[in-house]
């Protein structure tokens, strides 16, 4: 992304170039594709998501007050605080503005900022309560939870699968499957994802050891952890849990405590029921390519760290 | 505007309800009265102008470093910077999905996301070079000023006047026309807005006195001013120039100093050759109530605190 002034533009572009797995504009593409679309076809709508999706982690890197994503340091440290603001806000409108000025009838265009404008509100809704969340003094439910990264995560999950259906033409019942299998699709992506924080490998995640542990992040493997743990097991979880001065060791003796619980099958059993919810959306569509592509998604998803 | 959670759609209203002169969502509904549309129909977009500039807002009070607006304290000293930073993020979404939810003919909401979205990616551009102005040595050009209030500033007021314009279903021309008139009036409203902030009323303005002098704002009245005075004048200037410490008397004898320099006249000129311009776009247009607002809007623009 280039414009003037060229501060704000790389501030914007910081992220996206770092890296990161591109798995939402990956999903609009091929849900077009899944339904007689062309790649070329949901390329706009793809960028749009993918510009949204960095907005997202521009701003919450500020409010989390994150240090380092990707391996290099966030926006809010590199460019200054005033300056990611105004990186975050500048994606946010481009993402409308491709998708305003791409070509395709205008119905489906408005289809797709409808579906947009309704995730990104989503995604603000589901940010507040996880701060809400970090900040409160007792234990979401895991229902609670869900709700959560329904809206942090999946939301934008949806939309973007949603999104590929609606480029590729498909009608509303198309657009309800697909966003169905983002969504639940999202919601595996985010439980294994939080697995990987608490007793994920470090080599693989490449966050420290026991870092979501440090951070008192209430996912749900860790209220599954503390649901289970009991005497010196649960003294082991609780020591260092939010305590940003928790030791090296004390991390580690935590995510020992998490893996003897052996709860580590009953969250991969939680986010394979959403994978297979995500897989019966798929069912009426035929096997190809994009089919394919999309449950070996799926299979990355929860298969992921273990 | 409600929802849940409902801190965040506190914090998201807050401004909102604390006031505010509401010029801009006035210019879609008159603009699209003056095309033979109806309020009614331009509501959706005027809703969505508002919650746009009440955004931009909050974000801007974030970066500055704003304590009040509108006589109560801003969003992010009221609810924190993660919520405001949040509750920015939310009217964001929430306009355009205002403008996609709403009923018209599609290809006339499309035109609406793409002027709203240009909009929004030129009031971030002006917002950054209103920041590096400020942070920077030396003084800009009067030409650098004007580029960067046509797009924090003037931008908006141009969006809303074309939204109006296509919720009447206006043409291409029209929409020109009514984009031209809301530009000129956006800078010579901002031309306005700057020359009280250095010499007007504190009564009138509800800031404190010599309030832009004090905070080092670089605006046209400004640079006019130190582009004339000598001596001992700009001595008084530049003493409390950009000192947040700056006393009270310090202000005033600044005050005095810009008032004795006679540039309020020549401020006044360019503002009234920007409305001038607004006023030759709407020419085309008979006469009628929607015109005779527009009209004396534009009279309140330029005779504000004279």
């Amino acid at each position: 992304m280039r414009g003037e002034p060229a501060e704000l533009y790389e501030a914007a572009s910081h992220l996206v170039s770092s890296g990161g797995k591109r798995l939402r504009p990956h999903m609009v593409v091929e849900s077009c594709r899944l339904l007689g679309g062309t790649k070329s076809g949901a390329l706009a709508a793809a960028a749009a998501v993918e510009m949204v999706h960095n907005f997202t982690l521009v701003h919450d890197d500020i409010m989390d007050n994150d240090d380092v994503r990707h391996g290099v340091p966030t926006v809010h440290r590199r460019f200054g605080t005033p300056v990611a603001i105004l990186a975050g806000d500048v994606l946010f409108s481009k993402a409308y503005g491709v998708l305003a000025n791409s070509r395709r009838p205008p119905d489906r265009t408005v289809r797709l900022v409808r579906r947009l404008a309704g995730a990104c509100a989503d995604v603000c809704e589901g940010q507040m309560l996880d701060l809400r969340m970090a900040g409160s003094r007792g234990a979401p439910t895991p229902g609670e939870y869900v709700e959560m990264v329904g809206k942090k995560t999946a939301a934008l999950f949806e939309a973007a699968c949603a999104m590929g259906a609606v480029c590729a033409g498909g009608g509303s019942g198309d657009e309800a499957r697909l966003a169905s299998f983002g969504r639940n699709l999202g919601i595996a992506f985010q439980i294994t994802d939080d697995l990987m924080g608490v007793a994920g490998d470090p080599g693989a995640t490449k966050k420290p050891v026991g870092n979501d542990i440090r951070e008192g992040k209430k996912s749900l493997p860790v209220l599954m952890a503390l649901g289970a743990a009991r005497g010196a097991a649960r003294r082991a979880i609780t020591r260092p849990f939010g305590n940003p001065g928790a030791k090296k060791e004390e991390l580690e003796a935590a995510v020992e405590a998490v893996r003897g619980l052996g709860i580590e099958g009953a969250v991969r059993d939680t986010a394979r029921g959403y994978a297979r919810r995500a897989e019966a959306a798929l069912r009426p569509y035929g096997n190809g390519e994009a089919k394919e592509s999309l449950e070996a998604l799926l299979g990355f998803v929860v298969k992921r760290g273990a």
